[in-house]
Order: structure tokens, then sequence, then C-alpha cells
């Protein structure tokens, strides 16, 4: 069942940065998304069309989505929340309109100020706005592995938001572990009981390494023939509720992973160690990303050069 | 395939410190030990019995070994890796001698002073040593997915390695990934290798997370129904080549990663996480540990507790 080929979607201009504590310039976010793009990445989360007030570090938005090279065969994202963020969206010829909702009602309370069936008519009023024009919806699922306020989630309640987003032909729907919550066995159950009521869904995930589950989790998904992932360069991110915990996982080191498993990405991986290193250094912060410390699995090491013991 | 307990053997007390910069007087080694009996683990790796210029973190191996508390059911080990070694651990009445050898000549040189042919030899006086004694032998291949210097290693090398540690009786054959080279698919190839010709040898891992792989490594190996995992409290320890590198697999995380899939440890999570914070105390730098620092994926957050924001 294991993939010869996934599909990785760079979302750490947006979830990343969300979450930053250094504001990032729009020329800064535009150099970061063009260089992304030049690594072979065909799908990069750009920004998000929320309330600037709400969410100050994607108020630049439509600025960002205005400056980036639009590469072809590159897909570019906004996340959009209400009807108000798809109009904007669609404005701004966004290609893919993320969007979604958590599966507790106190995850999207305290995160959209929306109870889970607000949210769900949100959905329809942005499939709404988005029908007919070129952005598409595609769909995720948050908190779909577990709650930090409610804890395990009742799998009809995933079902009852799967099956909305299915409806509005979603080429992808991503289950999104919010908090890093989930573990193999979670993942493998939950994409198996999605899959036997609609076993033609693509099914993604979005993983975070919170707990250092994040690779493992991904592995469960390869397993199971999960062929689209989200990741963040860097590791950029954290997670709102540990300081010192990291967000969602690194996209090089993930793609780092598949190619050492024979797993194609269509990413060239040195490229995207360098944008690693531009994207630390934009931050101001040491990022997670372990293989820009340990560089990759397959270059040699010099026997004369220094090195301390080991066993 | 997945076994429904496994047995993890620390390793932080010997592989960890010993590339630690603080070196640690007996007494904390002594006291980091007998915490860690105490939450229910049942193998500690104590110290090595090595040549103290070579490696003097590890000096006082029969002071700590005087020190400690035997627990009873919990087998403590040493290093060793010659026969002046094996002597020294007889005498410190180990329960575990813990032996092995790297695949690669380069390696083994760099690393003992000894090609694999020698370190071969050696095994064999080691375990003349031993024989007779309470002392048993657990062996342990080293870069058995890869060698730094020299790459990817020949399956038939670590086959002629794993022969001869099978021939002394090892309750237990530990695939050392020691500097972080190993992915899930090479995990899988190489112990299906050895298990075609093995069958009832039971196979262990000690894996790193140099490149973020070390749990992705673990699951293959649960996938397998491997049952012997070795780490370190804290994720103690790093890598030779690289400074701002990770070792071994994090114990601590390891064990939430299991109980999360409701796989059995034994251990004690909650006591552990504060072994593991004792342990960063002592070393006096931030450990690597990620449950430390993110709390367990069971706990619930309070919904008024301030936060970040998050999608």
């Amino acid at each position: 069942m294991r993939p010869q080929k996934i599909t990785i979607s760079e979302v750490g201009p947006r979830d990343g940065l969300q979450i930053e504590r250094r504001l990032l310039p729009a020329e800064q976010k535009i150099a970061l998304i063009d260089r992304l793009s030049a690594t072979g990445l065909t799908r990069i989360e750009v920004s998000a069309f929320v309330h600037p007030k709400v969410v100050p570090q994607m108020a630049d938005a439509e600025a960002v989505f205005a400056g980036i090279m639009r590469r072809p065969g590159v897909r570019y994202a906004g996340l959009v929340m209400n009807a108000r963020g798809a109009e904007r969206a669609v404005a701004a010829s966004v290609d893919d309109i993320k969007t979604g909702i958590a599966v507790s009602d106190s995850f999207n309370e305290l995160n959209v100020r929306m109870t889970t069936e607000q949210g769900m008519r949100a959905l329809g009023e942005i499939a709404a706005v988005a029908k007919g024009t070129r952005s598409r919806i595609v769909g995720g699922i948050a908190t779909a592995f577990g709650c930090p306020y409610e804890g395990p989630v009742p799998i009809e309640q995933v079902h009852r938001l799967f099956a909305q987003l299915a409806g509005f032909g979603a080429p992808v729907i991503y289950l999104a572990d919010t908090t890093g919550m989930a573990n193999p066995a979670s993942i493998t159950r939950t994409i198996e009981s999605l899959r036997a009521r609609w076993p033609n869904q693509p099914i993604g995930l979005h993983l975070h390494n919170t707990r250092g589950l994040g690779l493992a989790n991904a592995l469960a998904g390869l397993e199971l023939g999960v062929v689209d992932f989200e990741s963040s360069i860097g590791g950029l991110g954290g997670c709102p509720f540990a300081p010192r915990a990291v967000g969602n996982i690194c996209t090089e080191d993930f793609v780092h992973m598949a190619h050492e498993m024979g797993i194609g990405t269509g990413v060239d991986l040195d490229a995207l160690l360098r944008v690693a290193a531009f994207t630390q250094e934009a931050v101001g912060r040491p990022l997670p990303g372990m293989v820009m410390k340990a560089g990759k699995a397959n270059e040699r090491h010099d026997k004369a050069a220094p090195r301390m013991k080991v066993d």
C-alpha cells in the first residue's frame, strides 16, 4: 500500500508564520514563497483571509498574493473561515480555498467563535462563493484525532464533517492533528473508518510533531497509501499551549524520510534545506528541523574530521 | 504483529552521558539510575567498562555499580569492548554484559581501534570471560543501518556479526542505528532478512533520532513485532558529528507513544517525566524530549487558560 510518490503541501507561510513571534514583512513572505515554489513543491499555503485584528500576522494576505510569482504547475492556497474571507480569496485569485472546521465545539468556539454547527453553515456559504470561480475548495477537519479541551473525539462527528466537505467535491480532505494528539494507531483507525464509507474520497494528513510523533504518524498514513501531506518548512510554527513545544511536521525532514524510503516527492531536498536556512534566518530563532542540523543520511563523513566518541 | 507489551532498556546513563559535555559525579549518576529503576524500567545500562583515558565519562563504572540500589526484577548492564572490560564487569556483578561490534571497519577502527575481524575475536574473548558467571551476554550490532564513513552496509556483513552473537546465546541482539541513518524501509528490510535465517533469535532495536526518524523507525519495528528497544531518558546524549543534533530516541516520548497506542511498557510515565526533568537539571541544558515540553496527549487544557491563535 505504500505509495511511490506523494504530494507535499507546504503550510509554513500560513500555519507556521501565524504563530511565530516575529512578524515578517510582506516582501519577506513573498521571497520565502517564491523560494519554496522553486524547490519543486506544487502546493503552497500562502496566507489566510481572516480578520486582521484577530490574526495580525495574516493582515497582508492580498499584498502577498499580489507579490508572489505564480509558477506554472503550483497551486497557491489561502485559508478561509467565512463568506467574507472567501470573497477576498476569490478576488485574490487563489487556486485553493482551504477551509474546514474543528470536530469539537470547544475548539471551534475558542478558535473561530463559532460552534461546529455554525462552522458547518459557514462552510456552505464559502462553497457558494467559490462556485463557478477558478478557486476550488480543499477541506480540512481540525482536531480530527483529539481536542485539547474535550479529549478523544467521537468518530461519528468526524464522519459528519467529512460528509459535508466531500459534498463540496473537495479534491482532498485533510485530517488535521491540530495539537499533536494523534498516534499511529488512531491515524490508522480513523482513516480506515472513513474509507469504509467513502472509498474514493482522497484523504490527506495535516500533522503536528508536538509530542514527537509527527513522522511516525506520517508513516502510519503512508502504510495506508495516503499521498497528500501538509508540513511546514524548517518546522516553522509552534504550539499554542506550550511555548517550548513545536508545531507542524518539518517539510525537509519529511521529504528526507520519503526519499530515504524510495518514495518520490518531486522536491529538490538540497534546495529545500537552503530555504529552511533562509527561513530560520528570517524568523530569527533556531527552527526544529533536524536534517538541517545533522545533514542528510546519505552524506559521507570524513574519517579525518574531528569527532566525539560514540558506541 | 504489533506487540501488546514491550521492554524498554534505558541507556541514558551510559550512551547518553558518555557524550554529554558536563561530567556528572558518581553520586548523581547513582541517583539517576535509582530514580529510573523506580519508574518500572527493568533494563538499565549503567556504565561502560572501557579505558578511563579513552572515555573519562565512564571512569567511575565500578563506583556507580557499587552505589546503585539493585532493585529486584531489574537487570543492570555494563558495556564491554574487550576481555579486560569483561573481567571488570564480572567483578562488578553486572547482570548483562552489553557488547557488540560495528558492521564497518572504518567505524570500528575509529571507535574502538579494532577492525571488524579483531572486534569479532574480542567478542569471543568476552564471551569466554562471562561463561559460567552470573553475567550474560547481550549483543549489539553498531552501524547496522549504515556507516557515516562508508555509507550503506552490506547485509551479508550484518548476517556475519549476527551469527556470531547468536552463537553466544545472546537473549536479544540489538541492531543499532548508531548515527541515525535508518529509515522505516531499511528497518523492515534488515529485520526480515535476519529473521528469514534466524526465526527464533529475538532482535531488538537501538535507535537514534538524529534526523527525526527515531519514532517512525520504532513504529516500523513494532509493526514487525519487535519487543526490545533501547532509548535514553530525556533524549540525553547527542551526535558525534553534529553538535546541534540529537542522539538516542527519548525514553519518555517512546513510552508515551506506546501507551497512546495501547502497548504496555510497565513504566509509570508520570514518574518517568519527573526523572526526565531531574536529568535535564543534572546535565544543565535543555534536553530534546518533547512530551516534557508539551505535556501528554491525554492531558486536558483549561478553556479559560491563555493561548495563542491556531488553525
